[in-house]
């Protein structure tokens, strides 16, 4: 059974650590199809994890297996967990990693990963991505039934990462910056949802100020800012053929203040 | 049918758009497989891609289909295409991408990627790669007949870089270095055949005269640069245990001028 | 027969030379599964090289072919080597790159890699990965007998990597730093067995003292030092959610000394 595993992690592309955990997973399922969303979320960050996973998961063919393992508190009493919802299973330490995603997902059980029949032989403390993780998704590929792996808990109990909901207030809405993608793009908080209904938009960053909202970067002149909504469908600053990071000298929180003049 | 897809982009490695891209195909096929040329084309740099592409795409098996997506028009007026050869398929912008590649391919046909249906099911005007390039691999993958994805185009209209090919002029070739690679080696635009038959050259770069064509690195002292034949076909200026770039103090566009001293 | 190949590389990321390989191997077998272990070797570390495989290589399954390719020498004297032991096939130029791993290994023969049959029609002198180890493998995978590809030759010939053991003199245990990870800690070539049956441990680093063994990270406080045993079963010196690179100021090839001041 060739099922797709997600791996999202804070390994790094030059260790050892993303070709061993593969090869713990090849190694009881030499036929999964393992598929690497990113592995250069910044160590530890997982907020930015949770949010490039976000982005991520929804293309992924219902029943895929998402793994994900940015991991601070390895070892220690952080629970491990695996989340079954209608189209995926989610796979991980329980710290707020899968919050955004499983927002959007009809969750039909947790569960705690505890048997221990159904880890790395030998498990270590600090690399549960190839001692827990990985072997559950390896496992769970060729059909063992999640409530093998341990016992089911209560779903309020998972932890969610402190994700700021942009305010709205006189009129105004202020956002910020969450992530600043390779283009050095800003990709901020605010929804396709938040700006619905208003017309004539401008965004105001770190003083400058933006008009309009375009539907692609060609659509203002080389090296000019621009606002759209992005590819995920929240609201992003950018720059035509620029680095927006460095024309407006913006940093991840910056706050982002949007005006409506007309509405639709 | 697993077709092997490769996939040639600017998207860099941390943020979720290689792996969106990915779930987008495999929920089409999820037998496909995807095979990375490359992700880190410097952003919007469309002739460093059609060089990358062009070093690497011939050594895969007939069918293969290359994705290549440089596209900072994207969502504008560049056409979204698929270029079907004798040998291989390539899909993506209409920018001269492919350029390179197909110069020594046989064309059959060219085809303006228009028909809706088979692009995802919503298509944002930012991440075509997501949203119509990949899907249309993935439904050729499938054995859908190119014709079916668009109209057919003439293959005259296809967009061009601007390479420059080397001057020959009293004796001498004056090439310029188009990439430098991840050694700090610096590839040329000077082909294996531009010095055919001559014997006794000398390369010079920014004022460095470097003797003689050699076989490998190893063939001078650590240290010491050197001219080679590289392993696509080009000159390459490098340095034996050392970064040729730093060395040489060496960037894309420099002169680099051969002379012979004798033909064989 | 869809075997498992690895690649182990200092080729880089955003060169042609990875997707090159590929095709290469894909020519010879579309349903080969490759598997990176690592592209970002440090150009030419045959050590740095040997010791990440040396982490990664014993996950994966029975009959997996490990390719590594860090080779400086490329196209000179030394020897293209298939090394078969009873678990894993090793191939890649004979410099020491797989001498770590193949101690731990049962060695059945080694092969010199001389064969043309074998080889891409073409071969360079400088990129025998995609021109000679990458076909070799392929064949491998498609099940040609080892000792089809070229003579046996006597294992004892095989080069090694200057490797230094750590020194135990009056009580005390000198290794030193042999890598460092992409998340800034210090790997050592301390093993467990080294301080085994000792307990209240003292380590030194660069006039630092770290005192006892923890099992996790978050043993200590956030930004403290600590000494555990990592998960490749050596000593490593980590910071709790830092840097201990740069909280330490270490470099490989630093002095890591042991002191113990009981045993259990």
């Amino acid at each position: 059974m060739d099922k797709i595993i997600t791996l999202t992690t804070d390994f790094g592309l030059k260790d050892s650590y993303v070709g061993a955990m593969k090869g713990a997973i090849l190694s009881l399922n030499p036929y999964a199809m393992i598929v690497d969303i990113t592995h250069l979320v910044s160590p530890g960050n997982i907020i930015e994890g949770a949010l490039v996973l976000n982005e991520a998961y929804g293309f992924f063919p219902k029943g895929t297996i998402h793994v994900g393992v940015v991991d601070p508190g390895v070892g220690g009493r952080r629970m491990p967990v695996l989340i079954e919802t209608d189209r995926y299973t989610f796979i991980g330490p329980d710290n707020g990693l899968f919050s955004l995603a499983i927002q959007k997902e009809k969750v039909r059980r947790v569960i705690n990963l505890s048997r221990k029949k159904y880890f790395l032989k030998k498990v270590s403390s600090t690399f549960h991505g190839r001692d827990i993780f990985g072997p559950a998704a390896a496992h769970l590929s060729l059909g063992v039934d999640p409530g093998k792996l341990g016992d089911t808990i209560k779903r309020n109990v998972l932890k969610n990462v402190p994700f700021i909901r942009p305010k709205k207030k006189g009129g105004l809405i202020t956002g910020e910056v969450v992530r600043i993608d390779s283009f050095g793009s800003l990709l901020t908080n605010i929804r396709k949802e938040d700006i619905a209904g208003h017309s004539r938009i401008e965004a105001e960053i770190n003083g400058v100020r933006v008009k309009g909202l375009q539907k692609t970067y060609s659509d203002v002149g080389a090296g000019r800012p621009l606002a759209l909504i992005g590819s995920s469908g929240n609201l992003e600053i950018a720059v035509n053929n620029g680095i927006a990071s460095d024309v407006l000298d913006a940093s991840i929180g910056d706050k982002v203040v949007l005006r409506f003049s007309g509405t639709r």
